[in-house]
């Protein structure tokens, strides 16, 4: 017998905000599909997937916000018409954000987001069972308001008591506040020049502002735009040499994720060297954290961490440094920054 | 202030299933759309609207349906990944198909629609007042479901008391049935060979099914596929010569809908002869109708009756009629016919 | 056996432009197709055509040129991103341009044609044997010698020894000029404010340019944007809005044109009566003209002006009349006007 | 001032196939981009490249071969659909299928080509100064012969006295052979059950046919399909199980190539065991190779053999062995194989 199958109009009286939605059957499996979700990744160059519905949408004073069923990824979070996250392989991003950082610490027990309204950054470092506070600072109230009722995989973590959310530019947060963090995560937007991101990204932010609230033997990690063979040199090698001028140590490192279509790069930062080796990374996650990760393990960072060779040529021979002075055209623009990565 | 617009899964409370859903901000205005329906019209061609949210979905046990929510064409039903009807544009089909008809007749009291499900036809005949009975004979109980919830605009006509809804074959149930109509409407999907509506474009159809359930003087309208410049040799030019072999009088005409990216035709055929002018035409719309026409009027069917010359060269000059013989391998084959046209 | 088919270095030595190119085999009949002609016909509405190659392209000052072969519409030349004319179709908008006019008129001797630049509303005129001299006047040389070399259907037109091409903006060249003509023709960009052909859409334009150049019992015909049962607002009732101001007697008409994906509209004006009925036009166009017309005779014209009740309505309340004074900031604005319709 | 830029069918006489044709300025920089090739990477997932123009397009008896030029990627060849390799990172699929195994290998003089009819795997190996003869055998002469006449790039190789071509099925090829070779590259399309190329990664095939044409201290390596987060569970890791079957040492690994929007994979398999280190790769390719790697050197390859853990996992646990058995009802199947990677 045929049916009718759910519909969003109906409620159900149930309360979860991710369940009751319309799944389109839009041509089954076989069928040409009749509605897609289309990324231009470039100008000249897109990257579409199938849509089983568009479960919720909003807008903020800052940015549109989506979140899609996606046939090939899952539910995607969309801002401003770029996709932030999607639910198949969110865990590479977030993992390879957050552990090698907390893993190299010797003990980290606070950790200071700037950025990661999304919540997922926050679910990744709550896992670690030494952190005691964990201060996440968005820009953005409906995005992270939009987040927490429609992100399921990271109810808990909005829920844990050792999270404090606060509402505020990450940069005027840091320059206020009096205490310092074992780890200091950037969970940002790409440092476009004259985008809302760019001043977070400059030797003096790192400087003045980061470093002075990193506590001893602190870390400082942040997401490092796309780290792709001819990617890395929009922004991920100059993100890598700004941070070289503020840091004794600094490790770059990649990880293709298929949803973005492209390798992501991070960069991790310390005065204190990264001697953890792939062994003992591998130990410190077994005994300091909850779960196991799926993506990021000891070997797999240190394969992440080593670069190809095109890669390492740029980032060896990369000159330029992100500094306020090219950016200070942007003070009083008032869009503030945007709370996500790679928006 | 920034604000989360209207999502699915709130419900309100309120039952209406059009009002509660995601309106995808997705790209505001001037900015690029993220999210499309795709329509294949031909191998070669596509046809693409922005969407602004996937309002509900289903399946029956012939077809998929949907209802998107599209930018260019508000609202759309969507079979089997084919469009079949756009909110704002839907009247130059359904005007086109009811009233040229039940203008004609003399005093049309009683009519019956092989297909119809989404209501739209039904809509336009119930606003003739000298009609007393309608007889909606749709095979596929879940369209005509889904479309009685969620056709707000049909809403009232499902309502009629007038209205009597059959679910079955329309073939069946003409064969079955002892009372005569003085209208019988056509609204099913295009006489593809081995498709579903095939046999009911035959010209045995027509003669011993259709004719004996005309009353005197009765009419029969049907859709005609479409009939732009090209596309009027695919199906058209056919179902005109077919009726031709059984009708005395027979009038094809066309129209050109925005959503469909194309020309639509239809056929007209009775034993009794049109001498309805366009001024009369009008007359008896103006005394007969309740509410009036937003696309057809007397001139307006005098022009869509007049065909350009390359269509009347291919209409006059065409030989093929549809017979039951090529489409007797159908019989038997279980899957029944769909209830939509130009699916 | 496998073979490798014609491409494109080759040469072959002939020297036909269009003949000798590659024909994308890529995805033959029933395959997907991998190359796409995309036209964003609004922002949310997209027009999609399979590409069987991309035969040559050229860039003037002006504008981007290209003819595309593509699988549904044949060559199509696309002027800006904007599809102009496609092989399969351009004669209805090319017969509906030129005929109605000339055959309207007692004996058409001269012919002016404001842009044109295609060729194809010069060989169309050139059918007609009472034509002594066409003077088509367009302002970009680029498009016109691209034409003239890749379009093979008017290289005949092109050199007709009655045809006289000027270069130079026809405006200019109208106000210069001292003889008068029997029709004149504008075929000519949409007049989008700001644009580069609003002024040869104005009020005044008419009155003091045009008129001045028409002889005793002269006809002036322009094509006149979109006139679908939605797109007719856009500029067709403003343009037959603006003729009726300055000319006695003004017929607008219009036809579906498939590659266009829209009913399209033209408007034809003069001092003196039309009063040639579809019988008389259909005995002038075979007295007076070379060859049969594919779309357009008597009846065809009859229904073409007859518009549906929706236009009517809207043709009958329009008040606006395009005036030199909304324009005013154009002058000197130095790029002149694009030679093509609807670009 | 303006120009028309060169066009297709002009030729100039020059002898360049590539050199000559229709660069689409279709939407200059910054412009809407109107011509696209677009490939449906899955059903639910496409990667759509804007167009300057289709260079070149054949068919042979298996397939249908074209050469775009693309804006994101360069010149790309495209087969059946289905991107072959671009311009701008073919270097890193043929350098990783190359190097590696040639490099591992003490003193590679004799190798064999199984497809690779694009010419690039023979170019790569043609770069090492050890090497004595290259047999390439590919069963499409047709695409061979396209790839001769229009892959600039790698037109030197084709000429290299050391290269012998032969079309032939690399099975039968293998088997009828008396010698034995140093290295054997399989650079197939992949093992898709029924398809062209299923019975070149069985394990029979390894043993029987591949193994007794390697001379002693011998490598094999294979393109072994997407080594993605999630592609690698198609046929990456049932390759890698199925040569661990029949070789004592077995090194999968991978690297992410930006046109593929995926990572790839491949597997190198010897009974010798692997001992050369990073610093050793770098040195032997300094020493035996003409011209510097782009892509591939010591700590590429280190970073590329250690997989990450989701992907280490799956090939720890696969138990599938690619067999005759499974694929016997292919004998006979007249079409052969492809010449060519993940087709």
């Amino acid at each position: 017998m045929g049916e009718i199958s759910s519909s969003n109009g109906n409620g159900h009286g149930n309360g979860n905000g991710n369940g009751v939605h319309a799944s389109a059957h839009l041509g089954g499996d076989g069928r040409r599909k009749s509605c897609w979700y289309e990324e231009e990744i470039e100008q000249d160059l897109r990257w579409c997937f199938a849509l089983n519905s568009i479960l919720h949408t909003g807008a903020s004073q800052y940015q549109d916000i989506a979140l899609l069923d996606t046939k090939p990824f899952g539910k995607a979070l969309v801002i401003d018409g770029k996709l932030q996250s999607a639910e198949i392989d969110e865990f590479i991003y977030h993992e390879s954000l957050v552990h090698p950082a907390l893993l190299h610490h010797l003990n980290p027990k606070t950790v200071f987001i700037m950025g990661g309204g999304e919540g997922s950054t926050a679910r990744e470092i709550l896992r670690h069972v030494t952190v005691e506070k964990v201060v996440m600072c968005d820009i953005d109230e409906e995005v992270v308001d939009f987040c927490k009722s429609y992100l399921v995989v990271n109810r808990e973590a909005f829920c844990d008591s050792r999270l404090h959310l606060i509402i505020n530019d990450a940069r005027a947060e840091l320059q206020t506040r009096q205490d310092c963090f074992d780890v200091i995560i950037g969970d940002l937007a790409d440092p476009i020049e004259g985008g809302p991101c760019y001043q977070l990204y400059t030797k003096s932010f790192y400087e003045s502002t980061v470093k002075p609230r990193l506590n001893e033997g602190g870390v400082f990690v942040t997401q490092a735009g796309p780290a792709g063979v001819f990617s890395h040199t929009e922004v991920f090698s100059c993100i890598y040499n700004t941070l070289r001028q503020v840091f004794k140590y600094v490790v770059p490192y990649s990880a293709h994720i298929p949803s973005y279509a492209d390798t992501w790069g991070w960069v991790m930062a310390s005065d204190t060297p990264f001697t953890v080796d792939a062994e003992e990374l591998d130990t410190r996650a077994k005994r300091r954290m909850k779960g196991e990760n799926r993506y990021l393990d000891g070997k797999t960072f240190a394969s992440a961490s080593m670069l190809s060779k095109v890669v390492r040529k740029t980032l060896a021979k990369e000159t330029q440094v992100y500094t306020e002075g090219t950016a200070k055209f942007i003070y009083g623009h008032g869009a503030g920054h945007r709370s996500q990565p790679h928006a």
